[in-house]
């Protein structure tokens, strides 16, 4: 009798999450949309570069937007400002986006209209490194302000990410941020990362950003 | 025969954690010990903050520092340049600090020669707000470059602090950091936060910070 009772295994978070993960991966390759995860520290400019990118690529390809925050919807409001599709995501206390709520985001989303996906993640660097959410790479936006030392304190993060957005570069001159020091730790934590120095303020270096999102997007 | 065997209720984690505070607290006050729990994003200044205040009090009272980091000594190794006694803790991915390690911590530091003692939190503005670590006062550092509209995305913890310094001040004239409307959002979540402009960089601000932290000190 008892090899009729049903026994459901409990599956570790994290190995549910990427089971998740791998079926919004599935919807949005079944689409034709590439997806980019975007993880910062708080304020480091998140929102900004998704609305330089939108604005320097002029429709084409066509972006499309998920904004993570604990709370508030001032994000999502400042995108669908510039005409962008847009679903806000709540974690209500979560520091974290998870795959489930990428799912239940796409549903919300017009997907035929949207070729190019950045899902902005909560700010912090510490817990999105290990919840993978369908994305197609992995963005880390790094602020001139925050300081060089970061890859000695939050190690994890810079190791799992294909390029880090180094952002606010017009405050370098009123900072101490030693860019070559941070160049040569970070390629030492990841030999393969592509480090993209600019300023969304003053635009300086959005293009060669939006030249290398192109190019990897193109090359998947 | 059911009422001799032993039950250990099992305690939430929160909970748990909240004793091992209490008793953090207990020693620290039969050592006349007054701590203070500084929380931030990562990058803020809290190092800086600490520096600058040691540096303002000159040995009056005496500082202690336990350095909260996911990994590296680089805080704590700042701190000890001062000659303040200083422990770091590791978290090894953990996002917070949690009483028990405080505790363990405490241990570490010559407690006789201690009168104010500083616990950086790990950069982080969601996950460290609910774990109390036996601490008098906490404090937020936010700097002038991650923008002022933190309060509407990360509210908690603006509703657990006692002071949030604003750190980086210098950065004002290139920054769109609003004070003014900064000021109405942060005590409208919480009227009796005091609220503290400085600049670690030019010290301007610094004397107002360390008059507000003795006289809590004095009065608690």
């Amino acid at each position: 009798m008892t090899n009729n009772i049903a026994v459901i295994q409990s599956i570790p978070i994290l190995r549910a999450n990427d089971q998740v993960a791998q079926d919004n991966r599935a919807l949005l390759d079944s689409r034709d949309i590439f997806a980019v995860n975007i993880m910062a520290s708080p304020g480091a400019g998140k929102t900004s570069l998704i609305l330089r990118t939108i604005e320097a690529l002029q429709g084409t390809p066509r972006v499309g937007v998920i904004e993570g925050d604990v709370a508030s919807r001032v994000d999502a409001a400042k995108i669908a400002e510039s005409g962008t599709p847009v679903v806000q995501i709540n974690t209500q206390g979560g520091c974290h986006l998870e795959a489930t709520m990428v799912s239940q985001a796409l549903k919300k989303l017009p997907l035929n209209d949207i070729d190019l996906l950045f899902i902005e993640n909560v700010g912090n660097l510490i817990c999105p490194v290990e919840f993978r959410l369908g994305e197609h790479r992995n963005i880390m936006l790094l602020s001139v302000p925050e300081g060089s030392d970061k890859p000695y304190k939050y190690p994890s993060i810079f190791t799992v990410v294909d390029a880090i957005v180094i952002n606010k570069i017009d405050l370098l001159p009123y900072c101490d941020f030693d860019l070559p020091a941070f160049r040569e730790l970070v390629l030492g934590l990841n030999p393969q990362v592509q480090i993209l120095p600019l300023s969304c303020q003053t635009r300086k270096g959005v293009s060669a950003w939006t030249r290398w999102l192109l190019e990897t997007m193109h090359t998947s």
